[in-house]
């Protein structure tokens, strides 16, 4: 059954209004409603004191419209008779500033006396609805999850450290305390990498936020385990948000679920722009559906405007049924809108709901209601069917997190080369899976690997037996260079993968602001190729066993390797020391996917199309997507039909109007 | 009798020079000087111990000169005594750091302590003073006031919402604190609305900056309360900081007092610019003219270069006496330069007076002399004359508040989209008011309400009333939007207003940096305009009784109206739903000017020409501003005297001289 | 002998390496390497537990390979097992947060508890090493200092003032505290110029500075003199920061040392740019050799790109040695890179050494050996000559300093007013010495004093002094504005320079960003070029005995005198009244040469080429440094001999290869 809903918040409501807002709902095809998210207030309005009743009678209106619930645990906003008595609940910002009352997600996820009381009001609520008919799922507090510099997390990080390293010798090793008279007498001595510290030692400030991401999974897991128990048949899942987020290891975040689901906003008050790109929110698809390697839910699908103190762009007419259909191509078992109703009260006034304020239904609910119609006919032919990308992209949080400490170059971001990366293969229409460098490769026959910063020697061999199996592999620059405690490793770059690689990193560049250089490729078959732009960071490669794929063209490396390509076993590895534009990565992009022999899912499409698969068994389902506002072709390469009404779409060349979608199954 | 005369701080140079000064300020034709202002030092050099002397004898030696003197409470600079030892003073900033001592208005305005100290000072003068013939009037403190946010304002602020709210269970509701899981159980758990706190609820927000300008409107009380007591014929006064402050609600502020005074640079440090728009000095003036209706002294008007750590541009030969006369032209009957002499000790080293550092005489001072000469013969006509403006904008602080917590946009300036309309007006003569939507609005014949986002039943009323009797009333984009606790209201937008309006608002639009639309004049009389620029904040109209007057031109509502007109009554309702540029607005004001049968006050003038009109009963007194560097035109309508030499000035037209001023009597 | 080597960390490799590394050293032609910097823990690894038998050991392995040593005093960084226990040893910053444990240089230069542990290791290690033969030096902690605003400090501050003002009268006066009321009653009540305590009084603000800088001054004596107490015979250093550092009052520090030494790095982190200009490290270098008045050490010369969390551009192939041999143009007698190998842990994992972090010994280690071998040939004919500017540029800690509080304008910047003006006089080959206001000026033909704000009446008695016996002074604009305590003098400007210049300053202009005015030489000779630009700071003159060299030809001023000439006894007096670009440097700094009669070194030499000169007796050897990366052209005067092998270069053009170096000899 495909989950079809949206987050209600039926508090902020009089309570004779529920009824017109169920029947709403179920006009709208909506079968799931989320519930409790931050209704904690309402639950236990004094300490000790539970009243459920009114979350039973929200309940019992919407079960009357057969629409299931799956209820928030409200930990992420706890009362005022809880916070300002206890200020030491509160987060500390690594400017050493604590945290104060007033918004919500303050909480510092090892406070003792939090935990407390959040695990009670879990407990109750498990208690209290584990029989409810309606339940099917719950999900664990809510976006998780600021870092904390807190006293108490002081002390967690110390009784972390001595689990890892035992010893403080091993860690003073390990860490290079030596360096600046840094050498640690006694686990107290240990710092948090506070602002006020200046830069910090590397080592310490990777374990610190490998430590803070492990405490929100901590803090997650208790959670979990209460309702568990408690519910055993329900569905547990938290909503995470997307690629973007870079605090937590979703990976490890995700390993005590069920179930992922995302929040994401195309369009928000930090996100104003005349237009989306569509592959930011393709690629946060991928990432949720890469933590499990399992469809997930929409949680928070965005409904309209969202905006704090400014007001985000509106939605423009079709953005969201487009957006709805895009989360189904990736993956999405489940739809929640946020929010039902824009609310009237609160810092989120400004996060609009389906309904306008004043609880009218207009554009945008019409809009919802029709995917909801739509889904009646699909439904049936999506649930269960799967994603099967034959490309793999490494998503290291370990690298992420030494890039957030060491960005190398004022210009270069982890994550914005990994959109960068993934935005060429999106735009050649390939089906791409973002996996840990813990997870199997064996089903990828291409894994890009961006700037793999830290390795150690397990995942060195892994991606040795990938390439030796028949896999190509592409890393690119500053991969290797780190050990799995921050350290520069003692080898010739890129360290661990240098004999996979063929080549070593003879020297390395990094660019001022407005400097450039230029890559042409010499490989036969691609040579013929202008020189184009590349920069920011420059590996110098010194080929051994590999071939020289492109070279630089200017400064005191011109001619020097800047891409090498090394026969491996049964496979290829591929190194791209340096950055180029969009061009250079589609150039890249279609001689990888070419050489590697994955086939294109359509003969050609125009550019503003998206083209994505879900399989039923054996059976190809495509989803096209035109998000351009003018009609575009696409070159089908087998007869379809059309699953929202059964008719034939012969192969060949077909088009798709402006802001449409179009769901084929192929015959 | 026309105050003219300048700020001096006698004891900041030697005794022996005190009667040089005096005697050069008589020769300016000063009759008025401010003392005291910051001396509380040497009034009271240790705690208890008080000292006057000095002062009488600087208040008989300009006594001699026929000099009167204001004297300022010396409140906003207490001595290193009271404050190095009482740091609970300080006010503590948003950020929730403590100031410290160095500078000045450190203070917090609801410090018990700090209130007993500054009570006493003043009362002492009072009693000293208060049968001085020279004294004619009383500036309290200077300059009020930054907002705090320390413990002792928290629990004021908590007795402020008691006594508003009369209980929690009022409070939450009116706020919405069910959002979030607010809701307060004790009223001591109401936080201020720190930094460290996020985004805060936007009711809880206003109610503070309510309650800050509150706090500085009773700070001041107290002391006007012992001066009257005590000085029953002095003027009190403080000096405002015209338009552009906006922390304190300035209609509540001058209701105790019997004059407001401005202080007022064109050129300063903070206003670093090759040119002055002189329409900024006169919304300035317009608005302290509106405080009270009535004429108002400018306390400090610009002398020379304004700078703390920078040097300002310095004020061009003729400035000093163009901007002296702009402010008569709106209304000022007093004008006293600050300052007297540049300072050579502490941060304002680089604020000049009319005399250089070393006592020197030269251009500045020349120039206000020639002022004070002028004025002998000018200020019989001037003094009680009145100005009588037909158009009123409404300055409403609760929306200037709400739009500081909730800017909307963030391109979107509720201070800035006020002043380009109240430019559009000026650069059309048009004699413009600033009014409180508290005031009563019968004498005008044209009301403004750019963006009056909070609106209250009683309100929407008095608009209507407005309207209904002749009235025309022009509204622009996000009013009507909050109720007066800052929440979203239940209605169709632009909520109590839609009636009024004749037509809603059917979806709003926040436009994205770089993003724009264009607006077409349909109205038959102004259709055959070409489109021009808008954006920002685009509300889409749907008019019910209205019609349309312009509508947009791109986006998915090309077509949809963007400006409706209503006739209601006698008069006529207009809602303006988005931002243009200069064009746009001199399109709009001159139709909305010719519509209402507003005469211009000349048939023509060149731009940079500044006209301006003060009523001597029936007869016309019009003020004529060349700012421009060349010489400008200007086309009388009726025969004039030109008033500082009896002069016949013809109808017809007429040059001024660049930066020259022209003072008329209509015949 | 020339010392030439490395800055070495033996306590961060294996001692197995240690013997491969100093047989490396040797074989680069190194002499010299400092140790032992930072390395605190090691060498007190607890309280009061000392060893230094590994140290010891580095020395043995290092005299077997005849090199010597420098010993760095620790104090830099104190280990964990001090700094963690005691808060309030660390620094204050301006902001009123406290420093807490994570990099170095966290301490305050006045904690009574900090020079208690600080006093012990220094007399440890004096103790332990002072009969080490090879020991030839000491630094003394590195690169002091960043100000500190805690309690201790402000403590020392009231003893500090005390002791120049002895009453608080006294200081009251001095400071003009009279102003905002800020008369202090007790010495306890003078705040810290926090940040939080808004702008702070001038005079205040500039004592503090002067405070701070004598605290480092008075830290670093104390370990000199536990040094030279023990080891009479070794060379005491400090590592400073060149020109650009502003905190310190260089002159002052280096008062107590046997010898100068700098660090610097043409491309760090701190300074991404594709090019680097040479003029910046000449400005450093001639600074450094100004402090004492002869030859210096680089005590960190650049070895590889510098970085923290950034990497800084790769030097170019040939720069190293360039940037080598440009420090000994410039009176460098002993040249030590920083550091000998990458460090693979720590903060500065990115400032890379002569090796690579694998030990790799590659293309820096190459240049330096280099360096090593030609130092074997020159080294002989370079040591013990000197440096013999004949102009000198006056840097005035104190109007440096001054600047900091009141920039005078936003655009304005003291040190890169500075720079401007030396690099037009780098441009024309011309030597320069940076002199202190309290130096002797004797042996100068010209002295520059670029905006020398602060101005006493003796060091104006030595400037007029200098003028009278036949030298020519240059000052530029806003020079003699304020007395010794900050103050504003009480004198028409220049001030004090009055009567010298013979001309005051009528009016003082500060433009707005994008506003400028133009300059005409109007002096015969030099009165046919066409304006050029100026602006930010316009000084109107008027000359009473000079005779006008150029005029303003915009605005209100036009035609008013911009720079004047005044004869005055044997020499004359320069007053330069703005701002110009390069080009009207050019044409000022030709103009100076030529009428001073400095001979340039060389008829001509095309751009981007530094000629500089030293003097074995009375024979000049010549620098000169192509810093293109193509060939230039040098006009020779004299015939000359290549110092590398004896080579006769005669007299005329001769061309270098780019990036290249010529030592030339004058026959």
């Amino acid at each position: 059954m495909f989950r079809f809903g949206v987050d209600y918040y039926p508090e902020h409501w009089p309570e004779e209004r529920w009824t017109t807002d169920a029947r709403l709902m179920q006009e709208a095809g909506f079968n799931t409603v989320r519930l409790a998210e931050f209704a904690w207030s309402k639950l236990e309005p004094q300490e000790g004191r539970f009243d459920f009743d009114w979350l039973d009678r929200a309940v019992d209106i919407l079960s009357r419209r057969q629409i299931q619930v799956i209820l928030g645990t409200p930990t992420a906003s706890a009362p005022p008779w809880l916070l300002q008595r206890h200020a030491e609940i509160f987060r500390m910002r690594q400017d050493g500033q604590r945290v104060t009352y007033g918004n919500r997600r303050g909480t510092c996820p090892n406070s003792p006396l939090y935990r407390h009381y959040a695990g009670r009001i879990v407990a109750q609520m498990a208690a209290h609805f584990h029989k409810a008919p309606a339940l099917i799922g719950w999900q664990i507090d809510n976006e998780f999850g600021e870092r904390c510099y807190c006293p108490q997390c002081q002390q967690a990080f110390h009784a972390w450290l001595r689990s890892r390293y035992q010893t403080l010798d091993e860690l003073n090793h390990k860490w290079g305390t030596v360096f600046w008279s840094q050498v640690y007498t006694d686990w107290d001595e240990i710092p948090l990498p506070l602002a006020t510290g200046g830069s910090p030692n590397p080592s310490l400030a990777l374990d610190y936020d490998r430590f803070m991401s492990d405490s929100y999974v901590d803090f997650q897991r208790c959670q979990v385990e209460t309702i568990r128990s408690q519910c055993p048949g329900s569905q547990i899942t938290h909503n995470f948000m997307g690629f973007s987020f870079d605090q937590v290891n979703y990976f490890d975040l995700a390993r005590d679920l069920d179930l992922v689901s995302l929040n994401y906003y195309p369009r928000s008050q930090w996100n104003m722009q005349a237009e989306v790109d569509p592959s930011e929110f393709a690629l946060a698809l991928d990432t949720m559906r890469g933590l499990k390697h399992q469809n997930f839910w929409m949680m928070e699908q965005q409904a309209g405007p969202g905006g704090w103190e400014m007001i985000s762009v509106q939605p423009r007419p079709g953005e969201l049924r487009l957006w709805a259909y895009q989360a189904i191509a990736h993956g999405a078992d489940g739809i929640l809108f946020f929010r039902w109703r824009s609310c009237r009260y609160g810092a989120e006034q400004f996060w609009h709901g389906l309904l306008d304020h004043d609880g009218t239904a207009g554009r945008r609910y019409a809009e919802a209601s029709q995917v909801g119609q739509e889904l009646r006919a699909l439904s049936g032919a999506i649930v269960s069917t799967v994603i099967r990308p034959k490309v793999a992209f490494l998503l290291s949080y370990d690298s992420r997190f030494a890039f957030q400490i060491q960005p190398n170059n004022p210009q270069f971001s982890y994550p914005a080369h990994f959109q960068q990366l993934y935005q060429a293969f999106y735009r050649q229409h390939a089906q791409v899976e973002i996996v840990s460098p813990d997870d199997d490769l064996n089903s990828y026959r291409l894994v890009v690997a961006p700037s793999l910063h830290l390795m150690d020697r397990e995942t060195a061999k892994k991606l040795e037996e990938f390439v030796r199996q028949g896999g190509t592999l592409v890393v690119t620059q500053r991969s290797g260079v780190k050990d799995e405690t921050n350290l520069v490793v003692d080898q010739r770059l890129p360290g661990y993968l240098r004999e996979l690689m063929g080549a070593e990193v003879a020297e390395y560049d990094s660019l001022a602001p407005g400097m450039s250089n230029e890559i042409r490729f010499v490989l036969p078959g691609l040579e013929l190729q202008a020189s184009l732009n590349c920069g920011t960071l420059c590996d110098v490669l010194a080929p051994q066993a590999a071939r020289t794929v492109a070279v630089y063209c200017r400064d005191y490396y011109a001619g020097k390797p800047a891409i090498t390509e090394n026969r491996y076993g049964e496979g290829r590895a591929i190194y791209v020391g340096t950055i180029g534009d969009a061009w250079f990565y589609q150039i890249l992009t279609r001689w990888l996917l070419d050489s590697t022999g994955i086939e294109p899912l359509v003969f050609s499409a125009d550019p503003d199309v998206e083209i994505s698969e879900r399989w039923q068994g054996e059976r190809r389902i495509l989803f096209i997507l035109n998000f351009a506002s003018g009609p575009r072709c696409v070159d089908l390469r087998r007869d379809c039909v059309r699953l929202i009404d059964g008719q034939l779409i012969p192969a060949g060349k077909i088009q798709i109007p402006p802001h449409e979608v179009l769901v084929l199954k192929e015959k």
